[in-house]
C-alpha cells in the first residue's frame, strides 16, 4: 500500500460533491477533479484544498494512486473505457447498481467498488460519518485501500457482493427515491388546495418513527389497508384532474389491499 | 355549553384507542364506549377511568353530552343512521374523508367533525399535544364544544372545510400510508436477499430530513430522476419474480422520469 494515498475524482455530481471534501478533510490529498462539464469540476475544486481541474480522462502522468469514478451509473462504462491510468493505479466506482466487472473496460486488475448508501443533494450538508459504505473488490490490496478510505470517513463500513449490492440499491430506491416522490405528490395535492405542506410534518415524522420502531409491515394504516372502497373511490374522484397521480393512487392502494385484505 | 363535558366514544380502533385516553386525561369524563366488537370496547374501557361498555347504539338515556364517532370512514353512515341520542347531544365524527353532511342521518343539528391528522397504531404511544386537529361545524355552539375538546388535548387546532379536509386526507395517504408501503416493499427486497432493513435507516432518516428541509421536489435523486434507463431495466429484471412490486417500480419510476426529465 502506498505511504500516502492521493486521489483523483472523476465526476462532480451530488455524490462527488460530498465525497471529495470528506476524503480531503480526512487527510487524503485530492489532486484532480475531472467532469464532462469543466465548470462543475471547477466548482468542486473550490471545496478542496489543492485539487486541480483535469481536462481529459488521460491520467497517464497523474501522481494519484486512487481513481474514484463518481459519475451516474450509465456513464461508468464509458469512463472505464476511455480512462488512461498510470501504472499501479487503483480504480473504484461508487455505484449501487453496477457490478464490479464494469470496470474491466479499464483493463487493470486493481478494481473495486465503494457504495455510500445515502441520498446526496448539493445544497444539503451531510455527516459522512453516519453514511454506511459498502465495499467490494476481488483484489486484496485494492480492498485494503478502499477499506482505508472508507473507514477514514465513515463509522459504518461493510463488505458486500455485487448481487447483494444491487438488492440494497433497489431497496434504497423504494425507501428513498419513491418515499420522496410520495412526499412530492402529497405536497402537490395540498398546494393545489391552498394548504401548507407543513401541516403534514408531524404525520410524516411519526410515520417514519413508527415504521422504523415497529416495522413498516406492522405500521400500515389508512383506507386501502382497511379495504375502505368508498373512501378510495372518493379520493380517485377528487384526483381525476391529474391522470398520472390518480393512476399511482390506484395502483399502490390496490397493492395494499391485496396484501392486507387477504390476510 | 354544559358545565362539564362528558363524552361517549363510538369505536375502538386505532384512533379511539389513543383519543379516548387523551380526552380522559384532559379531564373530560369518558362515560361509555361502544364497539361492534364488545371485547374491543372492553379493552378500551380498561384504559379509562370510569367508562363502561355500551352494548347498543341506543344512547337515549345516556348522560353524556358529546358523542364521538371514531369508526372507519365507511361505517360512519350506518352509525349515524342507527344511533339514538339524548336531547341536546353533540355528535362529532373524526374522519378525514367524510363530509360533515354524513351526520345528517342522525337527524340532529349539533354536528361537527374533529380530524386528528396523524397515523395511529395501538402499540405505538403518541403524544396527542403534537397532533394537528382540524375542526368543522356549521353550528356555532358545537364548534365551541369541539374547540374546547381539541384545545385541551392538542397544541395545534385549526378550522377547515370539508373539501380542504378531503385534500388534506389524500395528502396524508400519500405522505403516510404510501410512504409506509414503500418502506414495506423496501424491507421485503432486502429481506429476500438476506440483508437487514436496519442498513437503510440512515438513508430513510436523511431522506425525510432533506425532504422536510429543502422540499421533496428539490430533494429527488436516483436513477429515474437521472433518466438512467439501463439501471431501471436492470432493477426490473431483478424484480421480475414479483410482478406486483415490479409494476409499482415501473409506474413510479415512469412518473419521476416524466416529471424531472421534461424539465
Amino acid at each position: 500500500m502506498p505511504d500516502q494515498l492521493s486521489v483523483s475524482i472523476i465526476g462532480s455530481g451530488n455524490l462527488a460533491w460530498h465525497l471529495a471534501p470528506a476524503l480531503d478533510n480526512a487527510g487524503f490529498a485530492i489532486k484532480e477533479v475531472y467532469s464532462r462539464n469543466p465548470k462543475h469540476a471547477e466548482a468542486l475544486t473550490e471545496r478542496l484544498y489543492q485539487a486541480e481541474v483535469k481536462a481529459t480522462l488521460d491520467f497517464s502522468t497523474s501522481t494519484s494512486t486512487v481513481f474514484i469514478i463518481a459519475v451516474s451509473d450509465d456513464a461508468i462504462e464509458e469512463v472505464a473505457t476511455e480512462i488512461i491510468l498510470p501504472d499501479e493505479a487503483f480504480l473504484i466506482h461508487t455505484s449501487g447498481s453496477q457490478p464490479l466487472s464494469i470496470l474491466q473496460f479499464a483493463a487493470i486488475d486493481s478494481i473495486g467498488s465503494f457504495y455510500p448508501l445515502q441520498t446526496f443533494s448539493k445544497d444539503k450538508r451531510i455527516d459522512f460519518k453516519t453514511v454506511p459504505i459498502f465495499l467490494e473488490s476481488t483484489h486484496p490490496e485494492t480492498e485494503k485501500i478502499i477499506m482505508t478510505l472508507a473507514r477514514a470517513i465513515s463509522h459504518h463500513v461493510r463488505k458486500i457482493g455485487s448481487e447483494e449490492r444491487k438488492a440494497l440499491h433497489i431497496g434504497a430506491v423504494f425507501a428513498s427515491n419513491f418515499v420522496n416522490h410520495m412526499l412530492t405528490l402529497s405536497k402537490e395535492v395540498l398546494q393545489k388546495n391552498s394548504l401548507s405542506f407543513d401541516l403534514l410534518k408531524p404525520l410524516i415524522s411519526e410515520t417514519i418513527a413508527k415504521g422504523l420502531t415497529i416495522g413498516p409491515e406492522n405500521a400500515q394504516t389508512g383506507p386501502a389497508m382497511r379495504g375502505d372502497m368508498e373512501v378510495l373511490d372518493r379520493h380517485l374522484e377528487f384526483l381525476q384532474d391529474d391522470e398520472a397521480i390518480a393512476e399511482i393512487y390506484k395502483l399502490i392502494s390496490q397493492h395494499i389491499i391485496d396484501r392486507y385484505q387477504q390476510e
